[in-house]
């Protein structure tokens, strides 16, 4: 393929002001950023008088379906695609395989972005993609509904752990002011996603809690997570959401690990860090990738295994 | 006491710019806001040429502490008392008696201040009192200095759970978005804050979640937390703060129970319950107290006989 063509909001507006039948792909494991991000998207085109839709996604967890149903198309025969929140093609979900190489527009916020759609347009300042969402769709719209504002809320607070974690900045809560004052219900969305945990949920904390693993003077904190941890505590994929955070969050910690056991001898490894330490690089050390302050990688071999090596690539960067 | 008069913050502002040598007051079992508030508040003072100090509390917790250090006096003589994020006198801490009936300016957001005050700064639309000295701040100096944003941010994210709780609006996202322009070092806060835990809260957590007994359909979870536990984890009273919520979010759960052992064979019952059962009425059966989802009572027996009590009145209370 060509170079991609970097665009900017205005630009961006433009171009979908300028074509219709929009189909919009969300990343596989999909997360409140790229589901909302794209439902915020599809919402505004469609008041601007398009036909859009997101491909649906069967990895959609039940914290999410809810907000979406409105949005999904099995089959829809698009003129364009759009991507929302992908990095690479890698991430496509296996319905979307028909689209590599065929995505339009692809709306990012990753550094790593590998540029592989059409037209690009990237903002790595944003903490979440719904925040360079919510500039393109002004641009495109000159207001926001409070459908829309609803949705692009969800992405924002859902990739800020609600305005906790270190990449909010000063234009998160700004937007976030913002999509509330347009009609998003924050308090109500932040309770549903934040402030109730499921049995299963509860459980697993405990287990992992159980079972933290401390190296380097305290300052690395790995855990395990295996099959039957998640078995006993009953946990499905909403429950295991962003559980990196639970030991990340322990006073002197600098490196946190999860090591999850996925089916057949996979190893998922989430790497988070402090400032000190560039999860990136040391999750590229082992053919993965993502932010500097968290990145992930899969690994084909047991959890153990997978243990020694992302603790190998974390004494191969941070030195 | 003559009526207090209502004042706006340009008007506050004004009468500020007009005097000197001020001491601001906090209440007793001060929190982020009150604390936020009353130092931002100083700092502004100060950056203003003013002569301002903040009454030492002793009740200060360590979370605290280092912000405030810079702001205490336990002996200025002032010409004029403020006090921020007090309802009434009766909140003041036992060092600020002398100032009972003699507060010139109050800064508060609850809807429920007695007006104890000479003048009053008054808005209850507002999460934090900290938003509300915010504004006065800006009418006071038109600008913010970045140690003034630190210590309002602190005031703003504590007093909504780091923007997770209902009380969260457009303009506390756009205050905080304001407070880091201004230099609030607002990730590296929140992460001290709300992110980082000792490894004894991790621990007595953990306790704490091993320890879960449901009944009446798991709508009422039980947690005794013994001595045991507590010396088994390390935690001090910071450790143990609040974590009558920990097992009060789990879902489908209405009445949440802690009975913690204190020394000498006495129990200190905390309930926790949604809007539909009344945990004051609970506790008012053994002698207790407290608001409709959050009350207490200290039984003179031990944890297993004060289970049995609380569990007995909650079937008395809630049919």
């Amino acid at each position: 393929m060509d170079k991609t063509k970097m665009m900017n909001t205005a630009e961006a507006a433009k171009w979908l002001i300028e074509r219709n039948n929009f189909l919009i792909i969300t990343h596989m494991r999909p997360d409140g950023d790229t589901l909302g991000s794209a439902a915020g998207l599809c919402s505004a085109l469609r008041e601007a008088g398009k036909t859009a839709h997101v491909l649906y996604n069967n990895q959609t967890t039940k914290r999410y379906a809810p907000y979406m149903h409105n949005y999904w198309s099995e089959d829809f025969s698009p003129d364009f695609v759009i991507s929302t929140d992908i990095a690479t093609e890698a991430l496509f979900p296996s319905n979307a395989g028909m689209y590599k190489g065929r995505v339009d527009l692809a709306i990012d916020h990753h550094p790593s972005n590998s540029e592989f759609a059409k037209h690009t347009l990237l903002d790595a300042s944003c903490a979440s993609c719904g925040e360079l969402v919510y500039e393109l769709v002004i641009d495109l719209s000159g207001k926001i509904s409070a459908e829309t504002a609803k949705l692009l809320f969800i992405a924002l607070t859902t990739d800020t752990g609600c305005f906790r974690y270190g990449n909010t900045t000063a234009d998160t809560h700004r937007i976030a002011s913002l999509l509330i004052k347009a009609g998003a219900p924050g308090a109500e969305i932040n309770k549903k996603l934040f402030r109730t945990k499921t049995r299963s949920r509860v459980m697993i904390e405990s287990e992992i809690l159980n079972a933290i693993e401390f190296s380097r003077d305290s300052q690395i904190a790995t855990v395990v997570v295996t099959g039957e941890m998640i078995e006993r505590a009953g946990a499905d994929e909403d429950d295991l959401e962003d559980i990196a955070a639970i030991h990340g969050q322990i006073e002197g910690v600098v490196v946190s690990i999860t090591v999850r056991e996925v089916e057949g001898g996979i190893s998922k490894i989430s790497v988070r860090t402090n400032k000190l330490v560039d999860a990136g690089a040391i999750c590229a050390e082992l053919g993965g990738g993502g932010h500097a302050m968290a990145a992930g990688v899969t690994l084909d071999c047991n959890v153990w295994e997978a243990k020694e090596k992302i603790l190998a690539a974390v004494d191969e960067i941070w030195k």
